[in-house]
């Protein structure tokens, strides 16, 4: 049966190229997906669960097809995102709004705290008998959702750090170094392998050395890394997750700071945009005695950079905005909307529901399959990553044309 | 009258998003220009200078079309670059090498330093009474060569910049803080400037607050200025160039790096990544208590990343190459290309040569008209430089739209 009343569309956690695409989607579903003539007004929560407690929502009721169409090319999140993690008493405010405004359907686009926050919602409503329909729709830039292939936003970041690796790549062969970047994901390293993507089978390309969080760093074995690969081809471009961390899993930059304390330097670096770069760079420049070596942070570019978003993610971002809200309308159903492969090539999914607390605050890693060594990352990495991204960028070298040395 | 030889080409200093295209440039006008039947073999120096005194060089003659074009659009020197500062003496081997190899064209593709290392070559070439046409071709994402409007390589650059902003813009407003970004340029503001290219007129867009290198920085009036605009919007964006300097000429990260010796803390931040991030972050933390206070640098990315190149960039550093070449093989000419406005709207330019002498060594600093009060951007500059990135995506926002707030 179709509940009759308003819908709270909520956008929640770290901006994403896409995210706005999954809220158009949820909008378009509303408005046409069959039962659409059962909702009234669309509501879009400020700031996500902080919008909803404090009763401070967008009318998108009747948004023109113009300006959904350019809001869906609009990275990050229009609404405003939050932080916030609600508990039982949070989500009983939650609860207390929706009753007031009438709120039958609600879809929280975010990763899986959000999918927590919606079940505990949901929950509260079902303890109350309040007839509810709750929609997680997925989104993170860390793809670390289970139940899914992959989740909306990754494919643009990804697409984000493979062209910056690519361009970095050649960089470092004009300018030959030791480089290091540092990329997002404090648990899974799926973004970090995205480092890959544009890398030439055959050459001589970086990322040389690809270091993710679900293998456990060794400096001995990174000094010995960088030193073999260094001695190779004379540079050396590594990428490394921000949640890179030793066996006892004390992370890497932590270490280092307790390290800094210890030496009476004070923790200033914690906190710091490129400490962990500079952690890594400081143990090649003293283990290594290597001079040029180089780190960037990537930080925020890669989240919500502003024209490369992946057009396959775009897509996918939308269609699980939209799904969410056909399945509200379609009957007693609540849950998050998944994405499946089924097949590579041609790339192909399909979509799916699950139940919120099959999804809600866990996490999936990266299947350490495609790690190579500890230190690198296999090509068949590039057969489910490359399809979410889309074209890449490619460059030519001078590398085959006759040296006329001595 | 036209000299009959070979011809050298070498890219220098930091890459850029179009040097390969200048290099293309070079390459078709000594192969198409009038009296190109002269030019016997076009030899491609690795690593600029460092490749001429080693005597290492790629034969480039005959290379095809669909390698050139692929070439023109690949970022980064191909040829590798080099940071060598050439003196009399390394000259002198330079010149060795060219009477060796029966090379009279020499082009160098890079900044005002490798204006200069043209100087000396040339110089050294008359010297001895021996024939060779020495062309400088302009490139530098810091735009800071004299005697030009603008420079090949600062286009793409400041587009990289301004997409960047575009979407940290709407990332800072989706989720609220105080944000700082590191952007190249340490004598020179106008990439740092090209933050302001993809705000919005009369809205609430950032960067709120742009500093420049060639405006003075005052902790004090940093700290009023982050005041006032956080108290305004809730939020600042800042746009901060890595030269930022005090009154008495100490860039801002070395000072702090000497409080920070002051305190035995150690110098452990100044080689590192984010530290002039990490120092103003830091700044507002203890001098206005907020928390929400994060710093990105953007580091290398925004010299070569793949894919955003501008078209007007890339289309100029090809003609800027091509005239080189057209010049030499024209006369008894020696010089650097440059590139003057003749309209804004519709964007126009013609290109000049004027002597190595009056470009070599040289900086052009950003004309402090553009700069508000010390911390902001004035609209004009987005007349003088939007031409040069072309079409910038854009975002919508929902803020017109009806709230229900109670």
């Amino acid at each position: 049966m179709t509940l009759k009343g308003n819908a709270v569309i909520g956008q929640s956690g770290g901006p994403t190229a896409v995210i706005n695409q999954s809220l158009v989607g949820v909008i378009e579903g509303l408005m046409q997906s069959p039962g659409h003539e059962n909702v009234k007004q669309i509501l879009g929560a400020r700031h996500a669960v902080r919008g909803i407690i404090n009763d401070d929502f967008i009318d998108l009721t009747g948004i023109s097809q113009d300006m959904r169409a350019k809001l869906g090319h609009t990275s990050s999140a229009a609404l405003g995102s939050s932080r916030d993690k609600p508990d039982a008493a949070y989500c009983e405010r939650i609860f207390e709004v929706f009753k007031k405004r009438d709120v039958r359907f609600f879809f929280y686009i975010g990763g899986n705290d959000s999918s927590d926050t919606c079940r505990l919602v949901n929950e509260t409503a079902k303890a109350d008998g309040y007839e509810l329909r709750c929609f997680h729709v997925p989104k993170t830039i860390d793809n670390d959702l289970v139940c899914n292939d992959h989740t909306p936003g990754f494919g643009s970041a990804a697409k984000f750090v493979a062209q910056a690796f690519i361009g970095d790549n050649m960089d470092n062969k004009a300018l030959p170094g030791i480089k290091i970047n540092i990329i997002m994901g404090r648990h899974a390293g799926f973004l970090t392998a995205a480092s890959m993507l544009g890398r030439r089978p055959d050459s001589d390309d970086g990322p040389h050395l690809i270091y993710v969080p679900e293998v456990a760093f060794s400096q001995e074995k990174f000094l010995a890394d960088v030193d073999r690969v260094y001695t190779k081809h004379g540079r050396c471009l590594i990428a490394m997750s921000e949640g890179v961390h030793y066996e006892d899993g004390t992370p890497l930059v932590v270490k280092a700071a307790k390290d800094i304390e210890t030496d009476a330097h004070g923790n200033v670096q914690l906190s710091g945009s490129g400490a962990l770069g500079d952690v890594a760079a400081g143990m090649i420049r003293e283990g290594l005695g290597v001079k040029r070596v180089r780190a960037d942070t990537f930080g925020y570019l890669q989240r919500a950079f502003m024209g490369i978003a992946s057009n396959v993610d775009g897509r996918e971002a939308r269609r699980s905005g939209f799904l969410a809200a056909a399945y509200a309308l379609s009957g007693d159903r609540d849950g998050s909307i998944t994405i499946n492969r089924v097949s590579d090539d041609p790339y192909d999914v399909e979509y799916g529901i699950v139940d919120l607390a099959e999804i809600a605050a866990k996490t999936k890693l990266l299947d350490t399959k495609y790690v190579i060594d500890g230190c690198d990352i296999d090509q068949s990495y590039h057969t489910y990553a490359f399809p979410l991204t889309g074209g890449l960028p490619f460059v030519v070298t001078l590398d085959k044309f006759p040296r006329t040395s001595p």
